[in-house]
């Protein structure tokens, strides 16, 4: 496998492509982003930590039946995935309450909802990656209903995975955002990436954030948190 | 029938009691204000306008079929309704894009959408009226799914019907908010008013705005685009 063009630089990663045109490299970048790009830092070490921790979790995921475009670890900041067209809806679970959900509903911060939620957000930071239904989703043409269904049904999928797994090491999954791609013969597969840049987790009992809220809110050292999901999760920075 | 205790003044509209416990006096006031109250204003006649333009569409939809809440009016300013448990939710029906709908999705401000869009905001000024999905109205307990579906059915109801007799009078239904509640016996209804403070209302073929947005961006007199709403309906200020 040869890494070739850059395909697309965004906030977190970089796209190359390969000798093989279903097949993507993925590179984590250092850079930290948040308020739509209003906070930026570039912290070392955080690319590394999102790949082993992603690469894991597509793992995971992988054994308890649940396909993603993860091929494999390529290096400790570089994987292969495949190609998809991604659709531009950002599809979040939760299954506690922060951050928007708190300030959207007003319902208070740490309350357990019984059952989880999902919800779609458009993907244009222009806009602000605006909230959205299933008619906006229509009128956006982001997506056709059957894919929504289906997005929203492999979501509270990996929901139920990863809230399992983490709780097996000590995490409350508060919350994540997946993003979802349509690949050359046009299966929708999971893509993008599971890293805490784009999931909240507690500590179960003492409720210490080790997200990237840790960035966006200044509560201390992002590495040491992310180092510490990833410590849990059975992973190593030396792998 | 007697008015008796004020039950509860908003911002464009006061309910009070009736010697009959199923039914409310209300009374609509010359208030207006807009962007979640930062802007107010006292319009001599709006109260008015309002009133007979609720009561001329309310008579309407009764017409073709849709109950409302709506008895009778009282006198200018009044109307005799049914008292409801009103469900804090405002159901949005939109044919053309404009306002919120334009800065959320990006689409330009006049686009004709070829299907109408619903869209539920939890009635809620502390946290400005914010959009909802049906997770968020089933978390917040605002209603039950079958009333979910029910209201956005009786919705595209009234907007089949509005368009239509809009249209005869030379206007374009743009957008209109509406509000639901249940009766004493749990029935579900439509509630509150259908007003130019509640509807985007655009000339045909000049796409003059003559609703609340007048007063939103200083346009003009409010008062002369509610009495050309009201003319064109066939109504008059002096009935
Ligand atoms: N399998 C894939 N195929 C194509 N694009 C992908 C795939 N997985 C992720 N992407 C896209 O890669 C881009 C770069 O990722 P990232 O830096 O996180 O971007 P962003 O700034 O949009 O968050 C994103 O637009 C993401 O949607
Ligand atoms: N039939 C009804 N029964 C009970 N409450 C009603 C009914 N129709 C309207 N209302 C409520 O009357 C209140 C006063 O109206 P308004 O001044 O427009 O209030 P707001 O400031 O909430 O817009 C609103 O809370 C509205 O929901
Ligand atoms: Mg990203
Ligand atoms: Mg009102």
């Amino acid at each position: 496998m040869e890494k070739q063009a850059l395909l697309y630089e965004g906030k977190a990663k970089k796209l190359y492509q390969t000798s093989e045109s279903e097949l993507l490299w993925v590179e984590y970048k250092d850079d930290a982003t948040a308020f739509n790009g209003e906070k930026q830092d570039v912290l070392s070490g955080k690319g590394l930590l999102n790949n082993e921790i992603s690469s894991l979790l597509f793992e995971k995921l992988a054994e308890n039946g649940i396909p993603s475009h993860f091929e494999k670890k390529l290096s400790s900041t570089e994987q292969l995935v495949i190609k998809t067209d991604i659709i531009p809806l950002e599809v979040v679970v939760r299954n506690v309450v922060a951050g928007s959900l708190h300030r959207r509903t007003g319902i208070e911060e740490g309350t357990e909802l019984h059952q989880p939620i999902v919800e779609f957000y458009y993907k244009d930071d222009a806009l602000g990656d605006p909230l959205i239904n299933h008619d906006h989703i229509r009128i956006l043409q982001a997506a056709v209903p059957e894919q929504v269904e289906s997005m929203k049904e492999k979501a509270l999928a990996v929901n139920e995975s990863l809230k399992t797994h983490f709780q097996s090491c000590g995490l409350i999954l508060v919350d994540f955002k997946l993003e979802f791609g349509t690949t050359a013969d046009g299966t929708l597969i999971l893509a993008d990436e599971i890293s805490p840049d784009t999931c909240r987790l507690w500590d179960e009992k003492t409720r210490e954030k080790f997200d990237k809220d840790v960035f966006r809110y200044g509560l201390g050292s992002l590495q040491d948190g992310y180092t510490e999901i990833l410590k849990r999760l059975g992973g190593s920075v030396h792998d």
